[in-house]
């Protein structure tokens, strides 16, 4: 398979996603080395950030998978993208949150770093120019992000597993899952599954030792050893699966 | 019964709560004839106004009362003041939307005035100093505005009865239900009904035929002729009334 062989279909913030000429069920998708933050108006990037956040996608899709979590990745392709199953993404920021941290406790004025007694699943409306808006349940279904409450309920379910899946897997390499966002797409068929990337850009991750961030938030909040962070966490994810394998 | 007799136990940007001597279990209700919006930021206020909602509110609750509706209201008491029972405010502001206008016209960059499917009940975290946040429901209970999820189902199911009855009784006077606000009381006995109160503060309210605004719009929008509003739809209220009666 040769890289960009086929027609840019779309450029995210984060990826690029290009047809793949003779396979209509599969795209590619390419990891870029840009960073933003607060709805792109801040903007930066580090040379080894794509294939950094490539190899952590994959990794994370690979032990998802062995947990039962139906996910669009196939195959690593060169050193930074990946050919992913097509599918039609759902205009839902599907976030959940172990400890309180960000905007909602922002919002409620709770200071950061406070345990949860269950994990919190939010709804995001996926609109750029709306700034992603804070929904309900109810308004995601107003919305038509979905086309059910009961396919909302199965985003949550979903949503619930993976978070059971990786905060074991971040557990085991020293790391503390604050939060994360993940993004569904569905399929030709019709099936919802998990799409879009897990890597340091859309989680929070809090070294259990010293409680040092190692994720997008060092961009954010001008933290610095951006580069040092996202290497320390695909460092630690490859010994652990070098172990298992 | 001598008006403001007891002590003033709260006084909110509206009303004025005192404390009944010998009624425990009763407070008295004042209505000011302040007008604030955008969380007390925009203040104004005209002489007619508290007594103009009392006279509304009294109705809506004995509408409502009839309905089956559980509320605070038990009596008048001089012009612009009523006895309530004594219930614990619950920290939400409930909404509920027939019509798409303000906040979550805005949120989803939605023009004012597009009808919806269905009424939309939204949680608001009633706290002045946060600027009452957009709440989930998994927030509302992560915040302990209830103690069960059976509880917000049960205000749910209570603001949609509210709701099919003000529809009827604002359609019997040619005004069109666009949205409200409410909000619910705990008494000592932990039964959970309609505190505060309905007025033109807290609804939207849209002439049918002419598609004026008669409600606290006027105020924040500067549009003019708040008082004549408020009398307006004091005065199709009372002549609904007395026709029934």
């Amino acid at each position: 398979m040769t890289l960009n062989s086929g027609q840019l279909l779309y450029e995210g913030k984060a990826k690029k996603i290009f047809q793949l000429p003779g396979q209509p069920d599969c795209v590619l998708v390419e990891y870029k080395d840009s960073l933003t933050a607060f709805n792109a108006q801040k903007k930066g990037e580090f040379k080894a950030k794509g294939e950094l956040n490539r190899n952590i996608a994959t990794l994370i899709f690979k032990f998802l998978g062995q947990k039962g979590v139906k996910h669009h990745w196939v195959e690593d392709v060169g050193p930074r993208a990946m050919v992913c199953k097509q599918v039609s993404i759902v205009p839902l920021e599907v976030v959940v949150r172990n400890t309180l941290a960000g905007s909602t406790a922002k919002k409620f004025g709770i200071e950061e770093g406070r345990p949860l007694d269950a994990p919190l699943v939010e709804f995001y409306y996926k609109d750029d120019a709306l700034a992603d808006p804070f929904m309900s349940d109810d308004q995601a279904l107003m919305m038509k992000t979905v086309k059910t409450r009961a396919e909302l309920d199965e985003l949550r379910r979903q949503a619930l597993q993976i978070n059971q899946g990786l905060i074991e897997l971040f557990r085991e390499i020293g790391i503390n899952l604050i939060d994360f966002k993940i993004e569904f797409g569905r399929t030709a068929k019709g099936e919802l599954l998990l799409a879009d990337e897990i890597t340091p850009d859309c989680c929070r991750l809090w070294d259990a030792k010293s409680g040092e961030k190692m994720d997008k938030d060092r961009f954010r909040r001008d933290l610095g050893n951006i580069e040092e962070s996202y290497r320390e966490v695909w460092t630690r994810l490859q010994k652990r699966w070098e172990k298992e394998l």
